[in-house]
C-alpha cells in the first residue's frame, strides 16, 4: 500500500457501484477501498434488482487523483460496475450556497398591500424624509455586503470575480451561521482602486456594513481608507483586520502561558501584504515596539525604497527600532515570536533555534505554513497556524461574525481601534487562566461562546468610543 | 358619521388598549372604532390583570390621518387607556423583509472543509479554468439583482436610493413567492446612465440576471440597451417590458372578447415614458400599426422636436402613420383602444365617449388611473386598471417571476422580444376561452398557474431564438 496523505472529507466522493446481491461482495469492495487508501463514511442501499444491488459508497480520499485512483481500482472488481462517482465538495457547491428568503407572508392582497404596493409607499416617504430610518425599516439593519474583485484569493491569487464567488459565498454561510448576520456576497469586475472605492459608495445605500475580501495589496489600504472617510457603515478589510484580532488574541494567551510581557517581545513578521501590515499595526497599538517586518526582499528597514507602495513606507517608518536589515532567518535570530503571514516553507528548524529558546511560531500560511509543525513541535513554546488539523488554529472566523454582529446591534459607523482591541482580548479571555496550555490558546471556531462574546465586547467599545448610533437598552442583546 | 374612503390593510393598525374587564366594554369600544369608520380585524387578549383587561386591536383604517382619529377617540372614552398604537405596514418593514439563509450545513469540520476552506479551493479553481462553471456551482443559477437608483420610484419620483429599498424587497419577495427567483435588491447612489452601466457591468459576476427597477426615463433605455449589449446574462428594466408583456397578454384576450383583430386597432397610447415606450414596440412588433403616443405636449409626431430624447424621435418615426398632432384628448377620437401608463385623471367620461363605441380602456396610472372606473364603466367594452379593487388588475407580477424562472432554467444569455411575446400569450392563455369575460381578461397575481407557464413558454422561446445556454433535459421543468 503506497503511502499517502490523510484522507478528508474535502476530497469526499460518492461513488455509486452495482454488484451481485450475494454474501462477501460488500466486504470484498470495501477491501478494495481500504487497501487504496480511501476511508468510508456512508454506505446507502440505493436498490436491489435481479439479484444485483446498487449502493452509494462514501469515500474520503486524500486528493483528486487519489479518488480517480479509488473508483478505477473499484470499477477493476469482477463483477462491479461503477455507475456513477460524484465529488461531495462539487455537489455542495451545486446551485451555490446561499438562498433569499422572505421573512414576510405574501400570501394574501392584504399582505401584498402592505409589503408591496401601495403600502410600501409610505414607508418610502419615511425614509425618504429620514435616511437613517433605513437602518431599521429595510435589510441595512442586518445585512453586510461581502465584496471582493477576486484578486488575491486564499492562495490562489488573482482569480477574478467569478471564481472567487465560492469563497464569499462561504463567507456569508459563516456570517450567518456565527453571526446570525445576513451577508450578500458581491464579486465584481472592477479591478482599480478608484473603480472598487466608487462601486462601495454606489452600494452601500443598500447594506449595513461592508467586509472587503480577497483584495490584493497595496490596492487593499487605499479601498478601505478611502471608503472609512466617506461612509458612514463600517467598512472592514477581513484578511487585514480579522487576522490581525485573532493573532492579537492568541498572542495575547501565548505570553500568559509562558508568562512573558507582551510588551516587551521581539516580534518578527514575515510577510507585508493586508494580513502582515495590519497585524504590525495592531501589534504597535498594543504597546509592542520591536517589531521587524519582512517581505521577500528582507527586512523593512529605513534604507530601502519602497516606490508607490506608501504602506511598506509607513512601516519602514514606524517599526525595526534598531534598524535591523537583512534576510528574514537574519532578522529572525534571537527573536521571542515568529509571524508568518507570507509563503509555505520560508523556514526550517535551524531557524527556528536561533530565536530565543522555546519562542513564539505563529506560521499562518495556508494550506502550507512557513514552517512545518512536524519539525519544530520540540523546540517551541507556542506554536498555531491556519490550520485545523494541528492545535491553536488562529482562524478569522473567531473574529468577523462578532466583530459585525456588536457592530450592527449598536449601528456603529465605524469599526476602530478600539473595538478591534475589544474583540482581541474577549477572544482571548475565552480560554480561561486554568485551561490556557501551550495546545489551547484560541478557542474552537465551533465555539459559540466566542462570537457572543465579541458582539458584547465590540458593543460596548463602539459605545464608548462614539461610533455607536443607537444606544438602545436591548444592544446588548443578541438579535 | 363622516363619509370615509374604504379602510384597507395598507393603512392597519395595532392598539394596545386597557379598559376595566367587566360586561359591555369590548362592544363599547368595537361600536367606537365602528362609528370612526375602523374595520376591525382580530382582538387578542394580552393579559387581564386588577380587573382591568389589555387587548390588541387590529383595525383597518382608510389613511393615516384616519388612523390616528381612531386612535384619539379610543382614548377618550373614560376607563379606557391607549397604551401604544402601532402600524402594521411599518411593522411588517421592521428590519427589512429578506434574510439570507445557508443552503448548505456548516455544523462539522468536515462541512467546513467542504463549503469553505480548504475544499472550496478546487471549486473557485474549476471556475477559473471554465468560468461558464459559474452557472452552476454558485448562485448565479439562480440569483437576480434588482437594481435602481431610485430614481422613478412608483409614483413617488426620485426619492434616492435609501428610500427605494423597500420597492426593491418588495420585488425581490415577489421573485420568490412566484418564480422561486432567489433575487437581492441593490439600491444604488450613482445616478448618471454612464456611472449606472458601468456599476451593473461591475457587479454581473455574481448574478444570473438583472431586473432593473424604477429609473426614469430615458436614462433607462439607455442603460438597458447598453447592457444588454455588453452582458452575456439576461437584463431587463421590468417598468419597460414587465408593463408591455402584461399590457400585450390583456389586449389579446380583450379583443377577444369584443371580438375584434388586434392588429386592426386603433391605439392611443398617454405618457411616453419606460412603460409607454416599450408598450408601444411590443405593439408595434404585434403588428398593430396605428399607434398614437402622447406625452404631456400632446402626440408625438413628426413635427415636434424631442432633444436629447432619442426614444421620442424614435417614437416619432415610427408610430402615428396618419401624422396626427393635437392634445391627447384630441387624438384619441375615434380610437378604439386607450392605454394610459402616465399620470392621474387626465381624461373623463365626456372623453372616453368620442372613441370608438364599447372601447377598451386600461388606466394604469396607480393608484389613480387616468380615468376613474366609476365614470367610464356603462360605456366601454372591456376596462383594465393597476389596481386591485377594480376587475382586470393588469400588473407585472404576472410576468416578471416566470419571465425570469424561464430564463434562468434554461441559462438564456437575453430577454428577446420572442421570450416576451411568449410570456404575454402564456399569460393570456391562463383563460379559458369560456371563462374569458369584460371583467376577466386577465389572471389574479395569486393564479398559481401563470408563472409557470410563462416559464415555461419563455424557456421554449429561448431556446427556438437560440439564446439558450442550457438545453438540458430538465430545461422545462420548473426548478
Amino acid at each position: 500500500m503506497v503511502k499517502l496523505e490523510t484522507p478528508s472529507a474535502q476530497y469526499a466522493i460518492t461513488v455509486r457501484l452495482q454488484c451481485p446481491h450475494a454474501p462477501g461482495w460488500l466486504a470484498r469492495i470495501a477491501s478494495v477501498i481500504g487497501e487504496q487508501g480511501g476511508a468510508i463514511g456512508a454506505i446507502d442501499l440505493v436498490h436491489i434488482q435481479n439479484k444485483r444491488s446498487l449502493r452509494d459508497y462514501t469515500i474520503e480520499c486524500s486528493s483528486s487523483d487519489h479518488a480517480r485512483r479509488i473508483s478505477e481500482a473499484l470499477n477493476a472488481i469482477d463483477g462491479v460496475t461503477v455507475e456513477s462517482v460524484s465529488d461531495k465538495t462539487f455537489l455542495m457547491h451545486l446551485g451555490g450556497k446561499l438562498s433569499i428568503a422572505s421573512r414576510v407572508p405574501l400570501k394574501t392582497r392584504a399582505d401584498l398591500s402592505m409589503a408591496y404596493t401601495p403600502g410600501v409607499a409610505r414607508v418610502c416617504n419615511a425614509i425618504h424624509d429620514d435616511p437613517r430610518k433605513s437602518f431599521n425599516l429595510t435589510i441595512r439593519r442586518n445585512c453586510v455586503a461581502v465584496i471582493s474583485d477576486g484578486s488575491a484569493v486564499l492562495g490562489l491569487g488573482d482569480i477574478g470575480a467569478e471564481a472567487a464567488m465560492p469563497v464569499m459565498e462561504g463567507k456569508a454561510i459563516l456570517f450567518k451561521e456565527f453571526g446570525d448576520v445576513d451577508a450578500f456576497p458581491l464579486c465584481v469586475d472592477v479591478h482599480d482602486a478608484a473603480g472598487l472605492i466608487a462601486l462601495c459608495k454606489a452600494v452601500a445605500p443598500t447594506f449595513g456594513g461592508i467586509n472587503l475580501e480577497d483584495i490584493t495589496a497595496p490596492k487593499c489600504f487605499e479601498v478601505e481608507e478611502a471608503l472609512r472617510a466617506c461612509l458612514d457603515i463600517p467598512v472592514f478589510h477581513d484578511d487585514q483586520h480579522g487576522t490581525a484580532v485573532v493573532v492579537m488574541a492568541a498572542l495575547i494567551n501565548a505570553s500568559k502561558v509562558l508568562a512573558l510581557d507582551p510588551k516587551s517581545l521581539k516580534v518578527v513578521v514575515a510577510g507585508a501584504g493586508a494580513a502582515g501590515a495590519a497585524c504590525t499595526k495592531m501589534l504597535l497599538e498594543y504597546g509592542i515596539s520591536d517589531v521587524v517586518v519582512c517581505d521577500r526582499a528582507g527586512a523593512i528597514d529605513r534604507k530601502r525604497t519602497y516606490g508607490d507602495n506608501a504602506m511598506k513606507s509607513w512601516l519602514a517608518e514606524h517599526t525595526n527600532p534598531e534598524g535591523k536589515s537583512g534576510t528574514l532567518q537574519e532578522v529572525l535570530r534571537g527573536a521571542d515570536v515568529f509571524l508568518g503571514v507570507s509563503a509555505p516553507r520560508l523556514l526550517g528548524r535551524e531557524d527556528i533555534l536561533t530565536m530565543r529558546e522555546r519562542p513564539i511560531v505563529f506560521a499562518l500560511s495556508n494550506p502550507t505554513p512557513e514552517v512545518m509543525p512536524e519539525e519544530i513541535e520540540d523546540i517551541v513554546g507556542v506554536l498555531g497556524t491556519g490550520r485545523s488539523d494541528y492545535p491553536n488554529q488562529i482562524n478569522n472566523v473567531l473574529a468577523f461574525p462578532g466583530i459585525f454582529r456588536g457592530a450592527l446591534n449598536v449601528r456603529a459607523s465605524d469599526i476602530n481601534s478600539e473595538m478591534k482591541r475589544a474583540a482581541a482580548h474577549a477572544i482571548a479571555e475565552i480560554i480561561k487562566p486554568n485551561e490556557l496550555s501551550p495546545d489551547y490558546i484560541v478557542p474552537s471556531v465551533f465555539n459559540r461562546k466566542v462570537s457572543k462574546a465579541v458582539a458584547k465586547a465590540v458593543a460596548k467599545a463602539a459605545r464608548q468610543s462614539h461610533v455607536a448610533r443607537r444606544v438602545a437598552k436591548d444592544s446588548e442583546t443578541w438579535i
